[in-house]
């Protein structure tokens, strides 16, 4: 299944928030639009996320790669001390986006399974933003260097280039 | 959540086999390894894989774009002789793996939900086939040009290189 994109979970709101890296994500749904994330219950996101039910998918690019490092292995809202990124408030929902990301999108949650060892939400788009010119034309723009993770501490980003079937 | 990872889900046995073009396929679970895929019950796959609950999720490589656009792109088993791929037996299921791939993942359905416009199959991982080389060391070989989605007829690959928090 790898390499597999990586995005940024961010959970919680006011003063408790949290943000964790997560490669199980994916839409399962056009309308309306769902999203499903896997989260195992061993990690504070759990909690935030299910005491809330909405959480942000952000999109780092590989220049964030460091922050989605401290995101990806460290546990709880201290590690937002040791990242280089800037919360910003959500346009739909309480639970905070970060600044520094291509995108956010802006879930609240609408069911939850517990699937294995990881629990699947299952949350619906109710917003999002993007920075400037990171989707043109309903494509993505492959210079903001979208982070896929390879394997535990290898990540790629794409050629920025298209092919055309 | 663009560009997302391309995979070809291949669907039923014997005289009726399906292969459609997925790019909502997600790990759910490491243990034990689950696989959640979302198909629209429109698809010829939906009912082959409700018929026989079992699905492969197949790796494509960028040289098999254009096999990846006819099962994205046409409707039921009638597709197969346009594309230039060969069905292989798989080892854990009766649903044939494709020979070309980087990779065929033989998955037994343990659950559905309905989400919106989509199914959400749930997949345990019961067998898997690789080509030689493919994964070294737990890791993918970024030479094997994995395929990822960009938009309606963009698709993109990786850098081959490895990018360390």
């Amino acid at each position: 299944m790898y390499p597999m994109r990586t995005y940024l979970i961010v959970s919680g709101k006011g003063d408790e928030v949290d943000v964790m890296a997560a490669d199980w994500v994916t839409i399962i749904s056009h309308k309306p639009l769902l999203i499903g994330v896997s989260i195992s219950p061993k990690r504070y996101t759990h909690r935030l996320v299910r005491t809330h039910n909405e959480f942000v998918v952000s999109v780092p690019s590989l220049d964030m790669l460091k922050d989605v490092w401290i995101a990806g292995t460290k546990s709880g809202p201290s590690k937002l001390s040791e990242m280089n990124i800037t919360l910003m408030p959500s346009l739909r929902i309480e639970t905070p986006s970060i600044k520094e990301s291509i995108a956010n999108i802006e879930c609240k949650v609408i069911d939850e399974r517990e699937y294995g060892d990881h629990t699947f939400f299952v949350g619906k788009v109710v917003g999002w933003s993007h920075q400037k010119g990171a989707f043109e034309n309903d494509k993505p723009n492959m210079k903001f260097k979208f982070l896929a993770h390879a394997s535990w501490t290898n990540f790629v980003t794409f050629e920025n280039r298209f092919y055309n079937p």
